[in-house]
């Protein structure tokens, strides 16, 4: 095993030894033959099979949860957000057609608690194995002069690999093309800053007409992974010899940021309004906070995590595979003065 | 350029658009043949090439700079910290014999500042280009909420590589090998909770006798890299048919949290006391506190960075092959009960 590459630094040693013996069992769970043991400890080792990827790409990717911390931490619920750290990461890595090899986590806390950073570290090892990767090595820093007691910051950095020419890279997208979205959970990792200026704390235990449970339980819906779901379209499209042409993960930055990210200069989308269901807790917050369009789009994903471009006769093939992705758009040639990502 | 895998998520956009562009600027000076661009942008790409390592291992690693920051903090000095990252995790590869592949960084603020960050990523782009390996991408998160206006954190992640054979395992490891040590440049990344209780931040602007500079530049020497120093060893002992046996990075845990880490079971090290000099910074710090010298030897490495374990037979040539190595003890048989550290 592996976990002889986690560490705990803290004042409080015993505390630390309990925090690292139960997040060493939960590590242990998503190990794989490929993970070799007992050499060292200072990192985690990684046998990587170059048979399986000539022209090997390792594509790597850091992410941290960011505010959606303070969701958990009102709630007090911290067995989902270790899956909003891997499944962000994993789906950075997926976007380009790579599979996750290994994850690493980085766990810093004012004052450490063995039984919450086992919590945490559950939610990390059970999305890892999701993704069938495993989680070889992290770190859990006990800093008292950064964080205050309660504080904590969550972060993680996720290494895949694809062959050279498996990459999806965007350069075969065209005008006319065809863009699908796959349905988000909910806000998934990103716009908490503004989320919880429209809803402030003291209201996240209350419902709303409409939504299912509370607030708080509505911004904690964990980060959806699209690893399975862009393999299964994957597949499908290629058995009609094609391809996934691009894909975007939703993430930081919105529609606005994230879908130029997928794109040949000069490219860019019409988004059709309508073509999909906005979740609820997104037309409640803009009502509420009284948001115009464009900084919606800028910062959330309206209910789409995921976009793909496909070839327009692939499109039904690529449907039909996946039942719920909805064609949302066309890609269309843009000039470079004008916006790249437009909702008619 | 992969470049475009830095993303900074702010309240700020202009601010951190800036910072972008001054991350960019200092990560396109590490960028080597290896690292691809224009794909994507969700991750950084790095083109593995396997034929240089047969059967390779990846070895991946994260650390944090921990509350050394709190020292860079007073004295307004962020362009070392970049260094003490990096160094930090290019040895804790080194020491299996993995040659750095690439690095991501992880800066989290309260309130962003365009400069600042650039500052710390200067220093880590120095490290990387020093380490031969690129800087292929990061995370800059403002979290008002998390950090408090002028706290930060600073974490990062390597990834290395090793074909299987050339691994340093410590397997070949036995009783009467010889334990060599390689001088620190200070605390380096460890023991700064400690220090700070004994030296509390109002004195760091002031001197002490024999100690060059004030208390505040000692504490915050850059923590050094070994991975030039081990392979010239390396070299010089494979030369010789021999080769490095084990390698300890003594870091968090001091020498007994990390001598043990290099070494199987049943094995120890007597480490010979007055076999180097100890720097002053260390022996000013357990005067003024008081600290045993058990607690001594746990928390700081004492003024030796990097041991290594060599075969009796090869140690003239190891200290010849490197000067400013030291022959510090040997290895011995330990009871399973017995302390693996012994200092006579």
């Amino acid at each position: 095993m592996a976990t002889s590459s986690y560490r705990a630094t803290g004042v409080d040693i015993d505390e630390a030894q309990r925090a690292i013996d139960l997040i060493a069992s939960a590590a242990a769970q998503t190990s794989t033959p490929a993970v070799l043991g007992g050499v060292g400890g200072f990192g985690g080792l990684f046998r990587f099979d170059p048979a399986a990827y000539p022209d090997p790409i390792l594509v790597a990717s850091t992410d941290p949860v960011g505010t959606k911390l303070k969701v958990a931490t009102a709630l007090g619920r911290f067995d989902t957000i270790g899956v909003d750290l891997v499944n962000q990461n994993v789906n950075d890595v997926a976007v380009v057609g790579a599979d996750p090899l290994f994850f690493l986590d980085y766990l810093a806390v004012g004052h450490l608690e063995a039984e919450f950073a086992a919590q945490v570290v559950r939610g990390i090892a059970d999305a890892c194995a999701a993704a069938g990767m495993p989680l070889i090595g992290g770190e859990t820093a006990e800093l008292p002069g950064v964080y205050r007691d309660d504080d904590f910051d969550l972060s993680g950095f996720i290494v895949g690999v694809s062959a050279r020419r498996n990459l999806i890279d965007g350069r075969k997208v065209r005008a006319g093309d065809v863009l699908l979205g796959l349905p988000s959970s909910g806000l998934h990792t990103n716009g908490y800053s503004l989320a919880r200026r429209i809803f402030p704390e003291g209201e996240w235990g209350t419902g709303m007409p409409g939504l299912e449970g509370t607030i708080g339980e509505a911004l904690l819906a964990p980060h959806r992974s699209y690893l399975h779901e862009l393999r299964t379209l994957r597949s499908a499209l290629r058995a009609g010899h094609g391809d996934l042409l691009a894909c975007a993960h939703i993430t930081g930055g919105g529609w606005t940021g994230n879908i130029p990210r997928m794109l040949p200069a000069g490219l860019g989308v019409e988004v059709e309004t309508g073509s999909w269901q906005v979740p609820l807790i997104f037309t409640l917050m803009q009502e509420r906070g009284d948001i115009p369009d464009e900084e919606m789009v800028r910062v959330f994903n309206l209910g789409i995590g995921m976009t793909v471009v496909v070839h327009a006769r692939q499109a039904e093939a690529a449907l039909a595979a996946l039942p719920e992705a909805r064609r949302i758009g066309r890609v269309t040639a843009v000039s470079e003065a004008g916006p790249r990502v437009v909702f008619t």
